[in-house]
């Protein structure tokens, strides 16, 4: 056990980059104990100088560039917590392997786009980067995957990994309000992007699924391939039919290794509402890790946030510490397969929500459309209605989602249909 | 990175230990391209060579006995899967490393009892002992509290371990059985333990808490001050009222470190229903470790049966095959400081019943022995009642468990009190 202390260049003083220095000056010892070596902060860097952050930093050494902060003598690893996936982030992180130093990064946009080619730097120069507070906020989700369940064939990857649409989606639940009023909430409270379509469209979460699918499958991250569909168009109907069926909607990820491919996809669901995913309130984010001996792992916990993010920071940093490095997907980046995408995915039971004319003969047109794709219907409801379209309810048996596709085609064709119907997958998760 | 195959020498070809022969047997690609090296088995041992395990065990080297297995020359790893708390088991972890061996084990009862010993032998001689599988089966809980969180403070572990008791306590709630129904029940379908007060008295249990507590806390393992308490007093009548107040009951061990030392407890305690501790169904496990930086993780998961066990002791031989080597404990174990046991249990709400005989001013006389104890009552209520005593249920506010215990010791001094009451501390697990 080497006691020389491990230097770490903190980049970005944003909410997480202010948790990190807050539990690394608050846990010294602690931290010294448990990895057997001082941990400590050299140098920090963020754009303005002069603003007070509420803490304690004038004994760190300042950098007004986070790639100068990279090169540093002093800094042992990079923690790049700029954000964005690209600019200054990627120049960062690009120096620090460059100059021979470990990097742990919560970036998942720029792992997503460019994960691959930064693992693969960082080996050829035998160094690490690591990514625990990318995805699932506080949740060791990560390290579960890469080393807890190692041992495994993985057999599908799910989660709901944005907390900001979760807390959209149940809070129109509990509360019974439109889409549009609880997505002010969150605006107001803070909990959106700078760009919204990052969260309610789901790019965040799907940047986080892509990069625990390269873990799970052993494969190259392929964000281009997960199928994103976003929350903008769930209703409080959808809310309310959905929990009449016993289901919830959630945002939710799901990844498997399929015959046909790597199956990636990002989008609103129903789910069992007694499952643990549909019991997830709030902000919180759970992750459900397959494994062909394991059975199902959930993990659950704050998805973001100062604390929970900035522990899994420290999660990567330990491990830096005390010695122990991994590859950054599990195993060498230059060994991962190209999957390739598996296109369609699998068949499931659909929601599918529609407004008709109230005219006779207009379920049976329907209701045709979806026999001529060859899809069965389990249930079918059309209910009370006081304007002059008629909401229609089905839900389908197992069914391709092109087929579906093609029965939306049809039913377009008809005279009948008012609007685009919602069709929401319902994911078999277990219970 | 090393291409030297890691060797492992398997001890014990029961469940486990078949599970990890088949893990490794399929999955040596999948492992090896992980870990950058194969893993292989090169001797195993169990006490009936003759008998047909269902698997080619042939290319492996025999042992008749552990220690001689833990000391061969072409065994790096001795995967310990004996069980017991001393006798052979011990004699084997002894000799793996005074011989110079790594060793992974399942053995909560071993290290409960030894494991301090044991992680003091092996780091002085540079080895690791490491335990994931000994902790609830396949969830990775031990990975998550000393890598994942190493950056937290610690404030509270909690956990469903046992899920031999979590099975009768669901289903007596599920099927309305009584307590021995469903006893008989587990014992036929083998999941209780030789010895069934491993199980139901919550020992087993106790020994999983004892070293969860050893790694949050920075302390030595202390099981002998565990409080337990067993689920052999829970009746039927117990799971419907508490139903009733929206609760479930749980066998849930809790460690905290309080201002008055170490608290360690493994008892039946009342959950919220909604909760997910309150949602766990079956022999499923659930640790919840609560960070000072995270907040709450909670992990969930098979906690027993061969390919989830085998999956946890996977968890710990791929990380000495990556060269990943975490102390025992998360620290090194000479450095664990002697935990204070707390003594007293921090104050909480109780769930209390009682038959009473069916007289004037029985309950009068209850409700004034809690007034003296100094408890005062949230809520309090007497049953119908077909036969000559009646039930009564109360439930307190806030108490110590001391005060508690006065309380039944002035009722039990009263002419009205039949039996013993039953106390149940009322847990505040969070949502």
């Amino acid at each position: 056990m080497t006691s020389s202390p491990l230097r770490l260049g903190i980049a970005g003083l944003g909410t997480v980059g202010r948790g990190v220095v807050q539990i690394v000056q608050r846990h010294g010892d602690l931290l010294a104990a448990r990895a057997g070596r001082p941990v400590v902060i050299t140098a920090v860097c963020a754009r303005d100088r002069t603003r007070d952050r509420g803490m304690r930093l004038g004994d760190y050494a300042w950098e007004d560039d986070a790639s100068a902060l990279a090169r540093r003598g002093d800094v042992d690893v990079l923690v790049e917590l700029v954000g964005g996936d690209d600019g200054p982030a990627k120049a960062a992180v690009e120096a620090a392997i460059a100059a021979g130093k470990d990097v742990v990064t919560a970036n998942k946009a720029l792992l997503a786009h460019h994960g691959q080619a930064l693992a693969e730097a960082a080996e050829d120069a035998g160094r690490v980067l690591r990514f625990e507070a990318a995805v699932a906020g506080g949740i060791p989700v990560v390290k579960a995957l890469t080393e807890g369940l190692a041992g495994n064939a993985i057999t599908r990857v799910m989660g709901v990994m944005n907390g900001t649409c979760n807390y959209i989606l149940t809070r129109m639940q509990s509360e019974g309000l439109p889409y549009e009023a609880v997505f002010d909430e969150a605006a107001d409270l803070g909990y959106l992007e700078a760009d919204p379509a990052l969260d309610v469209g789901g790019i965040d979460a799907g940047h986080k699924l892509a990069l625990l699918a390269a873990i799970a499958f052993g494969t190259r991250p392929d964000f281009p391939s997960v199928a994103l569909e976003g929350i903008e168009r769930i209703s409080i109907d959808d809310i309310h039919r959905a929990a009449d069926l016993g289901y919830r909607i959630k945002l939710l990820g799901v990844a498997r290794m399929t015959g046909r491919g790597l199956e990636q996809r990002m989008s609103p669901c129903l789910v069992p509402a007694t499952s643990p995913l549909g019991q997830l309130q709030g902000a919180t984010n759970m992750c459900v890790l397959e494994g062909d001996a394991s059975g199902p792992i959930v993990l659950r916990g704050a998805g973001a946030g100062e604390g929970p993010t900035a522990s899994a920071v420290l999660s990567d940093v330990m491990d830096i510490a005390r010695g122990n490095r991994v590859s950054t997907f599990g195993q060498p980046a230059r060994s991962l397969a190209t999957a390739k995408p598996a296109g369609a995915t699998a068949p499931a039971p659909f929601y599918l929500r529609m407004e008709l004319l109230d005219k006779p003969g207009a379920l049976a047109r329907i209701a045709a459309c979806l026999g001529e794709a060859g899809i069965s219907i389990d249930r079918m409801r059309q209910y009370d209605h006081p304007g002059p379209t008629a909401p229609v309810l089905v839900v389908t048996h197992r069914a391709m989602r092109a087929s579906l596709d093609e029965a939306i085609a049809r039913m377009d064709r008809t005279a009948v249909l008012v609007g685009t119907p919602i069709a929401l997958r319902i994911e078999e998760v277990g219970d």
